[in-house]
């Protein structure tokens, strides 16, 4: 979930300069047009790590755009009124009217987030809260409101060096709070209970966006353009609010710099290392599926990758290792006329694998927001709910054991470029390379987009991503397998 | 959310004999239309009581309608297969493709609600299973599904009837299951976490029918209108199966035997006995109001009813046993401009009291789905998930220890026209009688039918419905003052 907010993306000074004015004025007129119809509310939630810039940026919206049709509301401590009543009483009576924006610092998962933390609720509360949350944001939104949920993140070594920094300089000490110190202990429970929030919660109608926090002058420019690109669209919206595509569009990240800009590509095996490695690795996963532990498990492999990224030589790698009858591998390519018949998940529910087996996706269910995404196969409400859709799924398949290890195998332009004229030289491989791969080739950034936010999104403790750096082949097979072994490790021990 | 199918609703064989025809061909004809169109499965959901018909009916619908294009799908205990695979599985293996109809019989209410009564899952762990239920039925919904669900009810009174009948006569005894006595005992737990669930998991898009048992040619010709009903409603939408608006329409009892219809509206009170009751319930008020622990609770009246019931008289009745510091009366008319700018139920939190104080609700929230669902104020799709919300609502109310007390005010017809008459010829309560009332008077059918479906859809044991019946004025006061206090006795001792 927090993968893109800790590559340290930044926006140097200038750049910051530039942009800021015609930002500033296209809110302005955004928010005087909201007052205009009328029709709406906007509900800001901001949330996320203290010191990773949640009160800066509110401050900053308000000087950006005009702070008579703002209302900022704060929930600490309950009030006596507070307390007399239903807890969520507090945020009923500051909600914003239609044709103006309310901001919620602190807010319902702060609330919760706190108690999961401090150990006052357990995982079964938890889940209830989210619900409770996610019935609440889906009435506000049936009701017409844009709600926008930001997460401020800093990765741990931010957060350490921040502190670091601070504590020892007497003019800016005073910035800590007991809430910083108090989070240095727990960040770690914190970022995992809140991955959990973010998971279950980020709903097409009431997205998460998370937010690097550490360079002020991106994550100034990315609220801003998000609260921006958000409103645009719902003003745009003809029509009644409820039946508006409920979110705001995802945002391209404004430094240009995508997760997967942030691999070292040049990483890469010799011949010998390579060799014994691999036959190590292999040896490996064939000992470990041999576990009597493995019954209690399946294991799911998911791959996906750039095309000519090499998936299905890699995939020949881990198949070398396993016995025929203990894995399968599907392939998915377009649904078939039976496939098409039924709801989208069907044609990959019918290859999970009972215990004790492995099954191997060549391209998967996440196809949805890759290329149905980018060229436009579903609609966009489809492709922004399935974000959800596959974190419960994979929720499921965690729930009952199956071990879940996705592999993004990355290569960049130039290396594409190769391959693929490799391949058209190559008489047996030219089967391999198609008119389709080359228009692919032409949507790179598109793709790269659409990489950036299902890893952002689907990315988690219990199905996390692996970015595979695939220009050396090598160094790529070897990366594979043994972070199936280390998953499928990890499970059997515990 | 039981109480219409309590009342004995029956068809007789002459009636039922005259409306099956037509009804079967109807069907047919959806069906073949459904598999013509082939853009959306149906999902049909049977859940309830042991006994009440759930197996005959699916038995009769597959006679009714062509059963090549119905497969019925039990799920019992798992196999082999299902058991090595997460519990889901099962379920998705079964789905109906685009054009046909699939039952599942037993499903995963079954499931959870076995759990529940037997007591290895407790309450969070039932709701994070309906929370889990509710987001596998909207993902199928969005992507077109129609469902449908029916729980099949029994009163105790029924079921012990049936089990008594059936085990003293020998040509029937062996259609009693092991199952029926299991649920003789346990019916107490299966009704009431049965409310619960189909409290949380009634959605707009995936509503629970309820159908009385007790009669088979009622709750055939009932479930038979349901399907067609929403088949055809589904069949004649424009546009993607995932924007049509997502419940069949509510259907009337096809026995024209309305919930209010089961009062008995002969009851009465002489005035000695009238004045006696009246001065000891609100006396008992006044003490419980008093009561110390009353600080841990707030008490919500909510009084809706026909026109001309006697709500205003009732609340004075109930006001005038109170300290005027503990009490607010809140009057609801036509929303504020103010009001209009937030989401519906704003306006309802605004009044809900602190602690240790009493809101009186001179109509109420129910607004949404009784004149704005008549009178067409708001759309379909809106009062249709406005029973969700607000049993939403409730609970956060009843979670704060909110003591929740609703009542319907019923007269009938005759009662109410003597009642206008009276008040057009009486000079000081001319004001009191306006063209809107006679007009209202003219939908006294929708009424009827809107009141029936707020009651199943809204009562509940954390907040039921007391149906009073008023055309006794005296017996209506004695009776909503006595349920007050019943309720707020019983909180206190809690």
């Amino acid at each position: 979930m927090f993968e893109s907010a800790e590559i340290g993306h930044q926006i140097d000074k200038e750049s910051y300069e530039a942009a800021v004015p015609a930002l500033r004025e296209a809110l302005l007129e955004a928010q005087y047009e909201l007052r205009q119809q009328a029709r709406f509310p906007v509900l800001v939630l901001i949330s996320g790590i203290e010191g990773a810039g949640k009160g800066e940026t509110v401050k900053l919206l308000n000087e950006w755009m005009d702070p008579r049709l703002i209302e900022v509301s704060t929930f600490d401590q309950q009030t006596d009124e507070e307390l007399a009543r239903p807890p969520v009483w507090r945020y009923w009576r500051q909600l914003p009217p239609k044709g103006r924006i309310g901001i919620f610092f602190g807010n319902w998962y702060s609330q919760m987030l706190q108690a999961r933390v401090h150990e006052r609720i357990d995982d079964a509360r938890l889940d209830q809260a989210i619900d409770g949350a996610e019935r609440l944001e889906r009435m506000l939104s049936d009701e017409g409101a844009l709600i926008f949920k930001f997460w401020f993140h800093l990765s741990k070594k931010r957060m350490k060096e921040r502190l670091a920094l601070l504590k020892d300089d007497p003019l800016h000490s005073w910035r800590l709070s007991p809430l910083d110190w108090q989070q240095s202990k727990t960040y770690g429970k914190f970022v995992r209970y809140g991955e959990r929030v973010l998971r279950r919660s980020s709903r097409d109608f009431a997205p998460w966006y998370v937010i690097e926090g550490s360079d002020a002058n991106y994550r100034s420019l990315s609220v801003g353009r998000i609260l921006l690109d958000g409103l645009q669209a719902a003003l745009g919206h003809r029509g009644r609010p409820a039946h508006r595509p409920h979110a705001a569009p995802l945002v391209s990240s404004v430094d240009n710099r995508a997760l997967l800009d942030s691999l070292d590509m040049t990483q890469a095996l010799a011949k010998p290392d390579y060799q014994r490695l691999l036959i190590a690795e292999q040896a490996r996963l064939a000992l470990l599926m041999r576990d009597k532990r493995i019954r209690r498990h399946a294991l799911v492999a998911v791959f996906e990758g750039n095309d000519a990224a090499g998936k299905g030589s890699s995939i020949r790698r881990v198949a070398a290792a396993l016995d025929p009858r203990q894995y399968r591998i599907a392939q998915i390519a377009a649904p078939t006329e039976e496939e098409r018949a039924q709801p989208y998940l069907w044609r990959f529910w019918r290859h999970i694998p009972p215990r004790g087996k492995f099954t191997i996706f060549d391209r998967s269910w996440y196809g949805r927001v890759l290329v149905e995404r980018v060229e436009r196969l579903c609609s966009e409400a489809d492709w922004l709910r399935a974000y959800g859709e596959i974190n419960d799924f994979e929720e499921q398949l965690n729930d009952a054991g199956v071990v879940l290890v996705k592999f993004w195998l990355a290569i960049d332009r130039e290396t594409q470029l190769v391959r693929f004229k490799e391949r058209e030289a190559t008489p047996f491989k030219r089967f391999k390379i198609t008119e389709e791969d080359w228009r692919n080739r032409d949507k790179w950034e598109d793709y790269s987009d659409a990489v950036g936010d299902m890893v952002d999104r689907t990315s988690s403790e219990i199905a996390p991503w692996t970015l595979v750096e695939a220009n050396d082949k090598r160094f790529a097979r070897v990366k594979i397998l043994r972070t199936l072994n280390d998953a499928l490790e990890k499970a059997l021990r515990g």
